[in-house]
């Protein structure tokens, strides 16, 4: 039983379809948020970049007394989860693994799509994470940067968005894949607009929820779990602040997001 | 007469649209150029970030013997030109200024749009710089965040874009502009995709060429032009490299980019 809070990070906001997904599943946990609003996004930089970012951020959570760092962004623990979890003796979980588990804890999964960013799609971290873990699959990683900005502008329903989804699903629909990996923790407020442009049937697998799962599970095996019976407190903090930001993070918690600080990283 | 360079900074690599500008109209002159690509884009951003970014920009240009800075970045111009020019006793020169002098230049001018990113729009920098000079303007500012990120994707002709441009531009046709300014140095590639969804006979004015035409008068009045016949050199310098970039730095220069060097800023 562990009442510190849990430290969740990711580029800018996108992250906090984690943070909700964990207040749902472990409302008893408290949370502390850094989004690098100031530098995101990563998913375009160098992994040298993004590497020094993200370790920058995993130490400013460290400072603050975090029980276990939660990557929340797909780019980061592609380029950057070995070495944090070199660096630090607490637990540090991405949202990799969880989402490939759950991608293959179907046993029929045999044609694997993958949507992220450019950067993710890149460093091959998912193709090789399910190449690893099951032999025979036909995987197909496919960069979709114009999603993080159709889903920040709102746009999950306009004809541009489903032009765009269309456009980029083409080659994965082609060819026949029966999962589709949202590798960006953005992503799963596209859901809805996703199952209009995929054939029935595809299953969709999402960053958010998978690695909530996860967490429950290693904090049990850890004795890590808050105990406590009030709900948990959550704290954000950005290093740039904006009223967009605040928008952002009202669409991504689908709740007021109480307390927003100002970081300044080391 | 001087022969040092020119220092020319953005957020990444749109400003290199100016470099361009400048180099077709002042082909004698050496350029440096800076693109804080580590921390791009700066049009999401807040004021005070844009402005301590802006201003390590600047520092690096002036640590490297700049002549002059030009600002090839809209958001930045908006927010941290004052700053700067009052900072620096080198000549620091805007994109804001130009763009607005060009579209008035025109005694017709009456209903002028503006499209850049959320950043300068709220800045109301093109607004107020557009509302002093002439008395009796219709003004409606636009924010476009679609934009650059489809111009970097390069569906410049893709029906997504077409799709987004109609739906950004709409309110701008509604209330019959007769000028539209191209806010943002990313614009000028997307001018014949303009053209198609904009009414016959509203001028654009695009941040690049205007710019470009400023610096030469200004450079010629102070007596700054370099004289020597030879071919100017550019110098890249990003704060963050990846293929991505160098991809992007070609298609904004529309020749190869040359030697691109990492800039650590202090």
């Amino acid at each position: 039983m562990n009442a510190a809070p849990l430290g969740i990070f990711d580029s800018g906001v996108g992250g906090l379809t984690v943070v909700r997904a964990v207040q749902e599943l472990l409302p008893g946990e408290n949370i502390l948020y850094l989004g690098d609003t100031a530098r995101l996004p990563y998913g375009s930089k160098s992994p040298e970049t993004i590497r020094q970012f993200s370790d920058q951020d995993a130490a400013f959570l460290v400072g603050k007394g975090v029980k276990a760092i939660v990557v929340a962004c797909n780019t980061a623990t592609a380029h950057a989860l070995p070495s944090l979890q070199a660096k630090y003796r607490l637990p540090v979980i991405g949202v990799i693994e969880p989402g490939v588990n759950a991608a293959l804890a179907n046993p029929d999964a045999e044609r694997i799509g993958i949507i992220a960013t450019r950067g993710t799609i890149r460093s091959h971290a998912y193709q090789h994470a399910l190449a690893l873990r099951r032999t025979g699959l036909i995987i197909h990683g496919q960069a979709t940067p114009l999603l993080v900005p159709l889903i920040e502008e709102d746009w999950l329903e306009h004809p541009a968005t489903t032009q765009v989804l269309k456009t980029y699903l083409e080659p994965l629909v082609a060819k026949g894949v029966d999962t589709l990996l949202l590798a960006c923790t953005h992503y799963p407020l596209l859901i809805p607009a996703l199952k209009q442009v995929l054939p029935a049937g595809v299953r969709l697998v999402d960053s958010a929820s998978t690695c909530a799962e996860h967490l429950r599970c290693e904090l049990e095996r850890l004795g890590m779990l808050n105990g406590q019976g009030a709900e948990g407190s959550l704290d954000i903090h950005l290093t740039d602040l904006s009223d967009e930001f605040e928008t952002l993070a009202r669409r991504f918690l689908k709740r007021a997001p109480g307390r927003i600080t100002r970081a300044v990283l080391e």
